[in-house]
């Protein structure tokens, strides 16, 4: 990706020219926790200081608010601001090359000696400074703005060390600033071992536990923790000492579990009350049971499972029974979801993992934002809540899921203030 | 969709305000037939009166154009104009809420009881009037036209009757006209059985061939004849005839073959020399045989593969080692590929077909234009051709196959005219 100095200039100032929400939005139909059974037709919605202060149907606004300016929505259905709980935006480099090699033949070692692998996007991140780390993501978050994301988490676990940590979790504040978006940071230091602690794991997560954690909690970088808790990650024993940790500084976690084998990570999880396990595809019935205990999240990631050519489905019908929410997420990385369209990750659910329409209508939305801890600000339409919201040039919500590779949102309301779709991003091509 | 009048207002506009490509593209590297090993780097393009009349290194640009007007490509790769080969992009309606009763776990009775199903497409199709169905379908173009996508070949098949047939390929040229974008119109009357023709499939092919074929070629509306030879299409005879039909009228062919069965259709359409044959997730050794030898490109479409979770794949190493032409293509339809994305066609050609990087680049350029008969005219750029050109705001060409939901076009020359990314289709929401 070219850093090309007229995007630069038109993101630093992309919130600036946004117009305020306040007013009516009327002419609308509403959406408001992704139920289609709850949807509200021929409604309106009041916005004043960039807050929701009422929605219902059209006919019974109250008088008070009849004076206010008015928005025409065009028919649009206006949904919650689309949440994507689960990314790891802020990298160097690409690894498209590594992809192209892969498809013509070579194997792990020859990419290994190529220079591909996380080993290169660890690299590359260490690498990079700050600003081209942030215009890199900008390009990357572009595209997930325009599709009507309000609030996205994002993970830092390239940098593997404390400077390099910091820096990806810096950038991550700044996008927020400069979009108008709201970021969850998640502080993913246990996410690879990083070269120069080849065979001394332990003394790795010591280091992430006492010192990086520590510290960049300290700076306000952190709000959770996260780790990859795999066969070819992190142990089960080295993930409880991270939750320990974090259980010390009062944030809460969230894992990466069960996607290659069945580790019992999201037990452990469960066990810490975690926010969410993500990734499920080898999770057994007894995981579920204790995620249905503990309230924990299933994130679940159909880019990965597509881009790596998975055949293991998460237990689906078990999360169902057990009443697990599910979330939907992209799990943005350069390694095994280079995605960035929430709308795809949908379609992904629907086709691939069989989910119903109001289930990924949720899982975008209420789902996903309590995989965050912020159910109670984020996902859902309702008075007192921050203006952030999509208004959607379709007939029927299922058509978000339906059609593919395509942007229905007509415009897109962060934090108040209103994107209209040609200029949600300006100047950066989604 | 809702048909909002300030984007009809926009799109019937789109092609005014465009500015000339005429002038040297300088700052850029060039793939001309997709092909990375014939990559130019550090090169630069002459464009004019809307031809390309030279390419090659920058330091070898010859004195006679030095003088030219510039445009700064800010080190963007530029490829050909995108060739998407295979859509059924003009019909009423939409299938989202089928899509969702499905996911629910309705049957096919079911949904056919509910109106769904094609029959649902050919009613709305036929219902619809013709600046409906347009605007419907420039909602559909755009996101394909912001992708790069120049050149594009929509066939009709959702009439099925005359006045219907000739509404759909009416506004697949109104189309090219209003956007700037060359279409190629398939007659594929021999799609789908009309109700009204039910138990009276050689009658119905008849009409197609005496009737409907003959006024719509008179009417300059068919550049090539489609029909889909399925088991739940039509036979192998009655697909002869469309093809001995379309040989009086001096038309070439293509069809919808082995999609769901090896039924031997790729085989007779070599026989008539056809243009394409296109899905073949059941084609076998003497299939590919056939093609080789007639020179057939083979149109694959991963966009239905994947919504229709197929698990045959078509018979890529065969392909290459008869050395036949792979294209790719979205199929764009509402039943079984509403998707609007060549980008992430190619893709899904990559990680569900294994396609390689090289193979999916020739694919929507130089193996696509053939597929269209257009080889001499599209799909390469060189001294001669029309300025169809895409510059990619990218490091590596691979990019454009490995990165998905996300579109890196910085600027699209369409017939001689620049669309910047953010006003590519101006007004309509890619
Ligand atoms: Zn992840
Ligand atoms: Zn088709």
């Amino acid at each position: 990706m070219n850093l090309n100095p007229a995007h630069a200039a038109a993101i630093s100032s992309s919130t600036e020219s946004a117009k305020s929400a306040d007013g009516v939005w009327h002419r609308c139909h509403l959406l408001p926790d992704g139920d289609p059974a709850k949807a509200i037709r021929d409604a309106a919605l009041v916005v004043q200081q960039g807050r929701i202060v009422w929605l219902g149907m059209q006919a019974e606004l109250p008088q008070a608010y009849a004076a206010l300016p008015r928005h025409d929505a065009g028919s649009a259905w206006i949904t919650p601001g689309l949440v994507d709980c689960h990314t790891h935006l802020v990298y160097g480099g690409q690894r498209a090359d590594e992809f192209a090699m892969r498809l013509a033949g070579a194997g792990y070692e020859e990419i290994a000696r190529a220079g591909g692998g996380i080993v290169s996007t660890v690299r590359a991140t260490r690498a990079a400074d700050e600003d081209t780390l942030f215009a890199l993501a900008a390009a990357r978050l572009a595209p997930l703005l325009a599709e009507g994301v309000t609030t996205l988490e994002i993970k830092s676990g390239y940098g593997l060390d404390l400077a390099s940590e910091r820096k990806q979790l810096r950038v991550a504040r700044r996008l927020g600033d400069a979009f108008g978006v709201t970021v969850h940071t998640t502080f993913l230091g246990a996410h690879a071992l990083p070269p120069e602690y080849a065979g001394r794991a332990d003394d790795y997560i010591t280091l992430v536990c006492e010192t990086m954690m520590p510290v960049l909690a300290d700076e306000g970088l952190i709000d959770a923790v996260d780790a990859f808790c795999e066969s070819v990650g992190f142990s089960l024993a080295q993930t409880e000492r991270v939750f320990q940790a974090a259980e010390r500084h009062g944030l809460r976690v969230k894992l990466h579990a069960e996607q290659l084998s069945n580790l019992g990570g999201t037990a452990l999880a469960a066990r810490y009350r975690a926010l969410s396990a993500d990734h499920l595809e080898h999770l057994d019935e007894a995981g579920v049971v204790a995620m249905a205990g503990s309230g924990t999240v299933a994130v679940l990631l159909p880019g990965a499972y597509y881009f790596l050519r998975d055949t293991n489905l998460p237990p689906i019908d078990l999360l169902r029974r057990h009443g697990v929410p599910m979330a939907i997420s992209t799990d943005h990385n350069p390694g095994t979801s280079p995605v960035t369209s929430l709308l795809l990750m949908m379609n992904m659910a629907c086709t691939l993992f069989r989910l119903t329409v109001p289930e990924v209508l949720a899982g975008v939305t209420t789902h996903a934002a309590r995989a965050l801890g912020a159910a109670d600000r984020h996902g859902l339409l309702a008075a007192g809540r921050a203006a952030d919201f999509v208004l959607w040039n379709v007939d029927s919500p299922a058509e978000l899921a339906y059609w593919f590779g395509r942007n229905p949102a007509a415009a897109v309301v962060r934090q108040g203030k209103v994107y209209p779709a040609a200029t949600s991003v300006q100047g950066v091509r989604p």
